[in-house]
């Protein structure tokens, strides 16, 4: 037959079709603080592979099975029991899902809540991966001011308001109370009052994405917002992504059934990859896990430490930032003349320092050009005090308000920066 | 505050929201011809454990990172190597989107290409996963009537007209060409040539399911629908389930950038599972896999072999059922009078057989009561000459057409069944 042209896709596409999204991976730095990574070095392969061994030799013949929609149900039974010891959280196995890290629950989340134009609430600077989602089932997706104690009661009534003015009651409200990315507060325990009381009164749903809860270096522990409503609108999420490793794909979510049997029709792919969870599970259940949390906190909290340390040598002056109690972010606030958005990838290339500026977090995507999020889980100490030192230099030999006038005080070298 | 009443999600439903999908996993029997597992005992784990510990001593590091959307590269670099080898297919790496299992590969697909209403055509009888994602998304699904060669053309080309007259020219052809699921069938070339031209004839897309291809048996190869078309209107699958293991979830689609790009944006959950990928990648990429390929087909012919067997000694008479030159599966076809879908639940609790009923592949859900699909990979050969002895039992008990009139020739020992 005559060969025919080219097909087009394109007159083809649903109206529900995901905008293009762009192929590949963003260029990293050799001090690479634009993405939330663990520490790689402690990451434990030896005992992840131990335990897969175990795993595979009492049920390996299950690898054949096309496993359970909500997951590797030991893995959830290891799960309810660490969400009741950890978190008071009272669920059953049957109550939990289990999906590739915590983004697969949240599309299937927000597939089962979110029609196009529907009013989403989150933090004013948001969690990339949740701003990606509401933006790909087009959401009509509303800010609210955040403070260092988390969202402010007052405006998030008054946004509530007038979302109920204007017709459009809010579908849900988003946030990561605990150690918050990309601004590192946690949720005081009257602001996680005010916010459940709010959905209370006007009857909206939360969704708690408490994914770095694990991670604490200091400070008490707070209530989870799901304990703290008792009524089942509080929808809880969290991870092994940042205990374990993201490679491992693996995250979770309990909800009342009622939503839990349309999340499982959304789930795409079947069960969870059994392999991981094996090992996930057998590793965990031998007792492994919570020293290995508490060897990650340690190695992190120095990391977080040293990072402060740099910050307050090389940005000190104009710039503030966060000090985050756990979790694996800092947010810092330059002068409001200042825009780090435009220049970030010019900065990348001249001192091989990644960050992601403050309109990748915000709800509008122009927002917070002042803000940059520094992520101090993957490097070393000494990278990540070299880091900071050329990130000031670059920041002045751009022009950036606050770092124009004086040099830096000490040639930026490993050693002067620690 | 006081104690408010049980939150209600019923209100708060997207329009898109699935379907309630039911918990937990149906009940199985010890002769478990219901679901295509494969073979259970031959699954390589130490050939898996020993190329993971490989990967992460190499690049265990990684585990640290949020991956490719598109999926772990070196996998996808081997994809693209096999393709090219087994079925001449010519795509590079960054043609490939990795997915768990070709579940969410499918779910991207018909996300990306499917409106409520739309019309698909599929095989009479088709893949269960595919009915499932087109009800999802309300897919207006019409059966293209087959034969022992696949799609008859002249019935295909009036459903495609029939629906242009309708004013719903179809948006998608489905089919699984090679060892068709149910029906054993494998294309003829003559028949893939008319399948194309047809496509080609009214512009309509194929999405070419190949995931049993590597299960040949016996009988030549024949070319895929991806080559005969060369202008990129086929959109191929293929998937590891099959030739490592289901659990495993790890499949794979590659079509023309154009699709490729909505379908990473419809992908929820990131990457896919790097240590699962590690493992496949080195295992694969060291020369297991292909002697693992012979190795399970050598043994599948043989349970095929053994289930035909014991058919022809336990069914013989009114039934008939198909020969599959590879694949997993034998389709049965009773007296039209028979219903073998009504008592599968009864007859799974007397003689702990698990079949499932043709209704289950039916696009409308309740056609071909008369059929069942038979798959021979899980079990032992032993175990699937008593269980087809067992059904023919329970269907004679049952008063099933084509059982009722004379007892079997021998009681259905193991020995005697095979």
């Amino acid at each position: 037959m005559p060969k025919s042209p080219p097909f087009s896709y394109q007159k083809l596409f649903s109206r529900a079709a995901a905008e293009p999204f762009p192929a590949g991976m963003p260029p990293r730095g050799k001090y690479d603080f634009a993405v939330a990574y663990p520490d790689p070095v402690s990451l434990p392969y030896q005992g992840l592979v131990s335990a897969l061994l175990t795993a595979l030799a009492e049920e390996g013949r299950d690898l054949a099975i096309y496993g359970d929609i909500q997951g590797y149900r030991p893995l959830r039974e290891y799960v309810a029991a660490k969400l009741a010891r950890d978190r008071r959280i009272k669920v059953g196995a049957d109550d939990i899902i289990l999906g590739d890290g915590s983004a697969q629950p949240l599309h299937m989340v927000f597939e089962t809540l979110v029609d196009p134009g529907d009013v989403v609430l989150a933090e004013d600077f948001v969690y990339i991966g949740t701003l990606r989602q509401l933006r790909r089932f087009r959401a009509n997706l509303q800010p609210v001011p955040c403070d260092g104690e988390g969202m402010q009661p007052g405006p998030l009534e008054a946004v509530i308001r007038r979302a109920i003015a204007e017709g459009k009651p809010p579908k849900l409200i988003y946030t990561v109370p605990t150690y918050q990315n990309p601004q590192g507060w946690t949720m005081s325990l009257p602001r996680r009052k005010a916010l459940v009381a709010l959905a209370q009164k006007y009857d909206i749903p939360i969704l708690e994405d408490d994914c770095y809860w694990d991670l604490r270096y200091e400070g008490g522990d707070v209530p989870s917002l799901y304990t703290l409503d008792g009524t089942g609108r509080v929808i809880y999420f969290s991870s092994f992504s940042k205990i374990i490793a993201p490679g491992m794909r693996m995250g979770y979510m309990t909800a009342p059934p009622q939503l839990l049997e349309r999340c499982r029709g959304a789930k795409s792919g079947g069960s969870v990859n059994t392999f991981a969870a094996f090992a996930i599970h057998r590793y965990a259940k031998s007792g492994q896990l919570d020293p290995h949390i508490r060897e990650i906190n340690a190695i992190q909290r120095y990391k977080r430490d040293t990072m402060l340390q740099a910050l307050e040598r090389h940005f000190g002056g104009q710039a503030t930032w966060s000090r985050p109690q756990g979790g694996l972010f800092i947010w810092v606030k330059l002068p409001p003349t200042a825009d780090v958005a435009g220049i970030r990838d010019q900065v990348l290339a001249d001192v091989d320092v990644g960050y992601l500026p403050g309109p990748a977090f915000a709800t509008d995507g122009v927002s917070g050009k002042n803000y940059l999020r520094l992520c101090f889980g993957y490097n070393t100490p000494e990278e990540i005090g070299e880091g900071v030192a050329r990130l000031a230099v670059a920041f002045r030999q751009h022009g950036v308000p606050g770092f124009g006038r004086k040099p830096a005080r000490k040639r930026p070298t490993a050693k002067a920066a620690v």
